[in-house]
């Protein structure tokens, strides 16, 4: 079973959503499953509004935070994970079919919190929302009919988290670097890399991506993330400095 | 996990439902997950004729068959199970949470017709209605927040079913940099490290082995270690030339 700690860890993140239905069904399968920390990124905004004043809107919806990037929404987090419908994405993420998934969820929500992202009806996760995933999850649908309703695909994995199964308290999860920590690194290494001429004029955004994704997969603990933003720091004043 | 044969074998029985929405989530769900026999015993006849032609209807819903009453919709099946939200009804039917019903439902559809039976939106399963089951369902939802939304219980108990055991971790180990890589990092981080003026005098030993530490923690992929490599080496490229 998952502890009220670890529910309380998770962020459950709805990126762009469209449709105000899909919001308080979100918030409606949190509330079932005892989960209570909804963020939402760049909803439409009246989609939200309406959501949330909503006949019977339940408190996990009243409470919801509202953010303007997915960077802002995760920054807290150690682990963040996407969704997704496909299977075949060209993508370095390690992606984990849910009831294989539930688990090592839950042993991260033991040592911090977690993101749980889930993007728009329409076009799902963006890639540069996914390059701040550390890995992905998707729910084994068929092949004919990848994609599920919002309200259900989080329904779903939420009751996977809270299932219970035989939870074997095994392997310490290390701790690892906070999303925002991991994002500073990203922001350090790219102002190193267009000082000293790496990127390439017109190829910023997908290096932006690129390195945003490499930073992700080396799971960074704090002290050595802090020690790395040091030395990004001292090499990027001597960079700038000698340009003077 | 189950077999098509199985899954052509369960009936999803939707008595008097009310909301056309919820009619074509579950059929929705269905898709999804690879079941396509949906019943419907009653449905407001305008909910069931709105959801029937909405835009994008899946094909399960188009081939839904409609019945007067509980007992006719279940006629062909060896097995009726009902779905509730509660857990303490004074019924004499034996009640199973979802997470462990899966495996008797599909040991059930091994021999033939299964039956599962969801209630109106409002008041579930009546006392007639539950007299047709042979046992119940329950989903495990949080005592202050019972009741589900209707398509996301079918999605739930559908996605049970179609889970699957927990696979044995097909633990495949990330193929990781080679120590040779790692060292030649570790030496170009090093000598940016010196060059930027990280590294002070007299600690020169410690940070090295502290650096190469540090890289070997990251956990880095082969392609991961030559892109850095890559980068260290232009910004080195910089760091010099600009000494000169």
């Amino acid at each position: 079973m998952i502890s009220p700690t670890q529910a309380d860890r998770l962020r459950i993140v709805l990126v762009r959503t469209r449709n105000p239905l899909n919001i308080g069904a979100a918030a409606r399968a949190m509330s079932n499953f005892g989960f209570r920390r909804l963020r939402v990124v760049n909803p439409f905004e009246v989609a939200f509004r309406e959501a949330r004043s909503a006949v019977g809107a339940v408190e996990v919806l009243a409470k919801a935070e509202e953010y303007k990037t997915v960077a802002e929404a995760v920054a807290d987090c150690a682990q963040v994970i996407g969704t997704t419908a496909g299977r075949h994405r060209e993508l370095k993420h390690p992606l984990r079919p849910l009831n294989q998934a539930g688990e090592l969820v839950k042993k991260h929500l033991l040592s911090g919190p977690v993101a749980l992202l889930f993007g728009s009806e329409k076009v799902g996760l963006s890639s540069e929302d996914l390059s701040h995933c550390h890995w992905l999850i998707h729910i084994p649908t068929q092949e004919a009919h990848l994609s599920m309703n919002l309200g259900q695909a989080v329904a779903v994995c939420l009751y996977e988290l809270a299932r219970g199964a035989t939870a074997k308290r095994s392997s310490k999860v290390l701790k690892l670097a906070t999303a925002g920590d991991a994002e500073r690194l990203t922001g350090s290494l790219l102002h190193a890399l267009r000082a000293s001429g790496y990127v390439k004029p017109g190829s910023a955004t997908s290096t932006e991506d690129k390195v945003r994704r490499l930073i992700r997969r080396l799971n960074l603990q704090p002290d050595d993330a802090e020690v790395l933003l040091g030395m990004l720091r001292q090499i990027l004043w001597q960079l700038t400095q000698q340009e003077k």
